[in-house]
């Protein structure tokens, strides 16, 4: 654990556990099964809806239209993630206002958006489901995405109304979602994709700066504005990041090999960093380790 | 006038005088010539070093090189403007510290680096002095840059020391790079390198959302972190603005025709803006106005 724990101090690069340690799944289980915790206590679904009513206040279809319209339908064709859920889930867990939770998670989404856009744009990775634009548009239309996330987050009418909190939480993202978080993960999937990067070595390093970054990022930024202690920022941090490798391995993996043990691990985990909260609030977000929760906010 | 401040409240498109009403300059006449204000009374070029030793911390070629390298080579390599020089002038001016104007313009200029990056990559235009990078890095890269920016205004060890002041600075910055600033500008340049824009009809708004929107950003943002009362930063906002038109009219215009008149009113505009400010202190911003300032700056 102490190799997972320096992740958030030095940033070290250090793998869970090499891949080529990790036991195969037996072919009959494709999911991680889920005991020990309610299976969908909370309705993601709705902590979703009200993420895209945000982000429709944000991104009103206005002049330019050639700039709006591309902007607003790429945010809402990029697929949903745990993340929203993570950091509403988060904030209420520490006491915060389910409003403030969705104001980040929006933002959050937004630069998860904007990243899945870009992703696509040096042909390298096949797109489900490609827009209809060129990549010129997708190109800019990202570009403009970036900044409305942080312009979310810095509003006096919703986070900014507390600077203190405001500033930590832009500082959280912007870390997470640069060139040593989520634009790293990129990088390397560019990068596989061009058959340049051995798989085995790379997939636990690719999880930990792409999901295993920008979920704990959600799940800090969730308790921050709920008003966490620091101790309790830390444990919301790394709880979303074990939920984000959990997702990460068994999205990534896949096709490539199980991680049917490690997953257990991270789980174990992951939950050991929920104790002591209030227990029937904890039911919640713990619920978000559960692989199958995927379904639930699609 | 009523027309340009508008820009800053309610922003309507309304260009300061249509194209097709503007004086050609004679043949002769290439740079506007300036009699009024001291040519450098400030060593801008000191500040560019000052923001590049300002980068380079905020940019060691860390770890993972791959990703690390190609952002320090890109956002040394882009051009320089006048908007770090504009920041700094602005900060002083109202009393502020020479290292919080030189840190938002830091963060400005690693924004700006990014945006120039990514103008050309859908090989609409042509870069002068391309980087060695495929286009994927040139992507991947500039997504990388943008957040940092961010993290910049946001470090407590900086700007960010003043959450408060900080905030409004990332609110400023996000606005004039989203899609209603800089990426509308760009979005219009692209349209026009595939002749789907009447430069005629375009031009007044594209150096609005373009230099207009950054430059005047640029200048806000130095009187916000130097201090300055909401009276002036928007006498200074303005100021950038028309310093922004200026230089936008004088680069954009070239090959398409010229705005001798235009710009003589606009740098009238632009210095009747300054008037009430400490007249010592006034002389080294005042000096932006005059086009031949960007070749002190390179």
């Amino acid at each position: 654990m102490a190799a997972i724990l320096n992740h958030f101090t030095s940033n070290p690069i250090r793998p869970l556990l090499p891949l080529n340690k990790l036991k195969p799944l037996s072919s009959s289980t494709k999911t991680i099964q889920v005991t020990t915790t309610d299976s969908n206590p909370t309705n993601w679904s709705t902590i979703n809806a009200d993420v895209d009513a945000r982000l429709k206040q944000a991104l009103p279809i206005r002049d330019p239209i050639d700039v709006h319209q591309p902007m607003h339908d790429l945010v809402f064709s990029a697929p949903k993630t745990l993340v929203p859920a993570l950091c509403t889930a988060a904030c209420e867990l520490v006491g915060g206002e389910h409003k403030d939770g969705v104001d980040v998670a929006s933002a959050l989404n937004l630069m998860l958006a904007a990243s899945y856009t870009h992703q696509y744009l040096p042909n390298l990775l096949q797109r489900p489901n490609p827009p209809s634009f060129p990549h010129n548009i997708e190109l800019l239309t990202g570009d403009g995405i970036y900044p409305l996330g942080f312009e979310l987050l810095a509003s006096p009418d919703g986070v900014g109304g507390d600077a203190e909190r405001a500033l930590r939480v832009i500082l959280e993202v912007a870390r997470a979602m640069g060139g040593q978080g989520l634009v790293e993960a990129q990088y390397m999937k560019v990068k596989r994709a061009k058959g340049e990067l051995d798989v085995d070595c790379a997939l636990m390093r690719m999880c930990e700066r792409g999901e295993g970054s920008v979920y704990s990022c959600a799940a800090a930024c969730g308790a921050i504005v709920g008003g966490a202690c620091e101790e309790d920022v830390e444990k919301l941090r790394r709880y979303g990041f074990y939920v984000g490798m959990i997702h990460g391995l068994l999205d990534g993996v896949g096709r490539e090999g199980d991680v049917e043990e490690e997953v257990k691990r991270l789980r174990f985990l992951a939950l050991k960093e929920l104790e002591g909260f209030d227990a029937e609030k904890v039911r919640a977000i713990s619920s978000l380790v559960d692989a199958d929760t995927t379904r639930c906010v699609q």
